[in-house]
């Protein structure tokens, strides 16, 4: 983005105004309702008969991640798509995009370049505008605040609010991967820290990249269309599938029975559960960030949902005073809780 | 917001639930076109026949405000307001916000809840529907995100490129008063902070008050629409005259020629200035935050705005060959710089 020869340059001789004309000489608007982008106080978009769906997130440094094993790239990049994952569990389609950062001192034009390469590319690949943004500096670390955009005519909309009762529980994907690529990736940090050696972790490809680099389910959504099937409810797994199912049911006041068994885990995440010594399910139903879709379709969808392999069938809604309630291997039934850390 | 026996819960108690349940649970929806809010993935917006006009900004602790002297209510206030500020610039009506912050420990629940009064009483006096966001941890001080989304129709919408030659360059209220309540709250700061007594503000009620409740100037764009006048250009004076005016004069590939008798000053600014050796018209010019609207109309409005006691008529645009230039009090013609602190 900028000549060779700049590419360390320190971010207070290229001042406010340099940084937000290298990050932003190279965006094309490309959707025809991002009518206006950056550079004036505010952007300007034209959704004609359709809805606008707003979405937002705020990643700061230390909490939601670590530099020391995060490439900004990788970085720039989820925090786009996990906005683009809460528009898809609208049913809706992401069209534009607003970023803040907020940097300290610490961060070369370089760095924040790295990390606007990710964010691009997300864009690129799901079809979004980046239409403004603010930067700015902070006193420790880097703080990114993303505002995503998405449209959807009325009645396609789905909330978490409208499952009924024998509706079919499906997931797409498989869940309890991320959580367990970033477990492998704390080791590591751990073990780099005090041996200086570089971790070997080429045979964890997978789980790694389901943490640093999740993929939100737009095909999912594609694919439910094309089906002609419209889910009664939907959500996006950021927090664990425990805490998302209580979400559709306390919405949609009903309980739910899912099954242990049908819930998919990859061999890759059950292996390093071994290793580490947490269960696979565990991971799946508290460990977060998957950005899966989680929805509830009639039970009359059965016969073409059941065909899916990007699809599973969990289980099903029942009535609220039945409670929200997971049907255990050995067939015991337990109650679901939100961040629960205890293993059955 | 909670029990008065609850007020100084720690966070970590209450829980990211329960800190959204106790930040929302008062919200009620007043747009038509706010049509679901907070409580799912994202919230869903309607705007039939408008055009949607969205801007955001970032503000952390220790660059953007110091909490030592920046009641939290206070704070809350202003975030919101400055993104409306922004919409206003747009002559654009804000509707919607969403709002994300990041806290480290330090935070009580009261806290926050003060936080939050500011932010409600800005969404309540401007007519804006809180329908989303985020709240997270930080590992040091407070950071604060917001959205906020307006409407327009087509052809209400002003951006900064339509300045012609001839146009009159106008300005609200007055300019330089925000940073001056800036330097007295500094000065103060230091004072007290080394003699432990609690400084006399009284005399600076304005400054103070311009700077920490700034009100963005919605009545302006009211007025403007009422006397049937739409400006050419517009943008709200966030980083100062000089800045806004360069961008104004950039976009729109103009000149233009500003009186330095004609900027409006406060008497207390002024009077502030002198105590600090700052002139009034240097912190007009480079200050910042002033929040006040800037904006030009043909020549044909002369009548009618020059009668208006809330607007001055400041300069006019001329040819780009013919520079950016300002007319000093002595007569003499110096260049226009953005963020320059020369004092002429």
């Amino acid at each position: 983005m900028k000549p060779e020869n700049d590419k360390h340059a320190n971010l207070s001789e290229l001042g406010e105004f340099g940084l937000i004309k290298m990050l932003t000489e190279k965006i094309t608007l490309k959707n025809p309702g991002s009518l206006v982008g950056v550079g004036d106080d505010a952007a300007v978009l034209d959704y004609p008969d359709k809805q606008v769906v707003v979405t937002t997130d705020l990643l700061t440094e230390g909490i939601h991640f670590d530099l020391v094993y995060t490439p900004l790239k990788h970085l720039g990049y989820k925090a786009a798509v996990i906005n683009f994952s809460d528009l898809f569990a609208m049913n809706a389609l992401p069209r534009q995009m607003l970023i803040s950062i907020a940097l300290s001192a610490k961060f070369t034009t370089q760095m924040i370049a790295e990390l606007y390469e990710g964010i691009y590319l997300a864009c690129e690949r799901y079809g979004v505008d980046l239409v403004g943004g603010d930067t700015s500096s902070s006193v420790t670390g880097l703080t990114i605040s993303i505002t995503a955009i998405g449209e959807a005519v009325k009645d396609e909309i789905v909330y978490r609010n409208g499952a009924k009762v024998n509706d079919l529980i499906c997931v797409s994907g498989n869940l309890g991967s991320a959580y367990m690529g970033l477990q492998l990736l704390e080791r590591e940090k751990k073990i780099f820290g005090s041996t200086g050696q570089q971790p070997e972790m080429d045979e964890y490809g997978y789980i790694l990249e389901r943490h640093l680099k999740p993929e939100p389910r737009g095909d999912i959504v594609q694919l439910l269309r094309e089906l002609n099937i419209k889910p009664t409810s939907m959500i996006d797994i950021s927090d664990g599938l425990s805490s998302e199912l209580l979400h559709i049911c306390t919405a949609s006041k009903k309980g739910c029975l899912v099954y242990a068994s049908k819930i998919p885990i990859d061999p890759e995440t059950e292996k390093m559960g071994k290793e580490i010594n947490i269960d696979g399910l565990v991971a799946a139903l508290n460990g977060g960030e998957d950005y899966e879709l989680l929805f509830t379709v009639p039970l009359s969808a059965f016969e073409i949902i059941g065909k899916r392999p990007e699809i599973s069938i969990i289980g099903h809604i029942v009535d609220e005073s039945e409670g929200k309630r997971l049907v255990t291997q050995t067939g015991s039934l337990v109650d679901l809780k939100a961040q629960g850390w205890k293993a059955f």
